[in-house]
């Protein structure tokens, strides 16, 4: 499309190519591990796949909507901080050891940031056409600086 | 995006909003069966939610491509009958007595509404630019008229 | 929205709305299967459903992206090209006799022409916005014309 598009989704869809490479990583340890036969290994490497793919949708969903209600850029750093999150889960089922195994959700509060802004986003947009007056800048301001709270272990 | 934009995604970024929070509420569900162990209502609870998880994307495409080519109302008000035939479907699969299991697919009819909105935009898109003549006006209200016919059992 | 956003979508819509009906076809086929009861064909169809639909999202993200970020016709073509793949790799695995069974991933080659897609696009944009040149228009030719070398087996 437009430059002018661009502009509001370069961000975003550098996100998703990353998401994207890390797809194609999970599936190719997946495809190689299926090469040593149905062992245990196997089975919680596929278990770890299908969860992170279960997921994936609903993540690519409510990134690029909190990207088009509020601003793209803090949408795209909880973004990376989740396929951060991702990473981190798929790695604790790959040990060998039957470690802690980690649970069926991971990155809910990456997930519940990004479900905010995008509540945000529309509550601002029906102010901004309803009641006339418009936050928005503020707001983009303040969840610049609450998007590096996810920072936080 | 623009404030422009948002006239034309908000509602369907609004009920986007509600599937992730049904999303959430089955894998809250599967996630609390997981801790009574391997039981039979567990493995139905997966199923139920893999099912689910698999028509997701199909879903959410068919619903943005419909909300983009013709009109928003109609696409969000088919999606949101489509998130209340998916609990339907869900809570069957919940019940302790196994009863009527219900099927692999489920929401034909409103997903079967939203893909002939979505070919009825294109058409219109086609004959608006090479024909010259746009009925998009007069598509819009029939589809608002039809998208209540999705409430009839 | 505007008919002035359909022009630059609408082919991918189309593309969509085709891998919509062989989600669909797939699903038929699956539920068709299981009213045979458990056997090793059923298995191997839902096998080869789930793979399918393991991708899907990811398809549509890179599919999408690569439309937006540069153009929508190689985009699309691309995107058919997976079809064909994908239907190919879903009947390989409804073969009765146990043929040499296809991989976990397919459509590798499609996939990364997408990407290669988008990552040109952003680099487009980037030098476009900071270093004052833009190539869209040779890099469009480039890319319609390197879209046909997808057909080759």
């Amino acid at each position: 499309m437009d430059d002018l598009v661009m502009e509001y989704i370069f961000l975003l869809v550098l996100v998703t190519l990353l998401s994207v490479m890390q797809n194609a990583f999970f599936a190719q340890k997946v495809e190689k591990e299926a090469h040593n036969g149905k062992t245990a290994a196997f089975e919680r490497l596929v278990c770890a796949n299908r969860n992170c793919m279960d997921m994936y949708p609903t993540f690519l969903a409510v990134m690029w909507c909190a990207g088009f209600c509020l601003s793209q850029a803090p949408a795209a750093f909880a973004g990376l901080m989740y396929l951060v999150a991702r990473h981190k889960y798929f790695i604790g089922y790959m040990g060998q050891t039957s470690q802690s195994t980690p649970g069926f959700l991971f990155g809910k509060r990456v997930l519940s940031f990004l479900f905010l802004m995008c509540i945000i986003g529309i509550l601002n947009y029906l102010l901004g056409t309803y009641g006339g007056s418009d936050y928005k800048e503020y707001i983009k301001t303040i969840t610049k600086a609450a998007s590096t709270l996810l920072l936080l272990p």
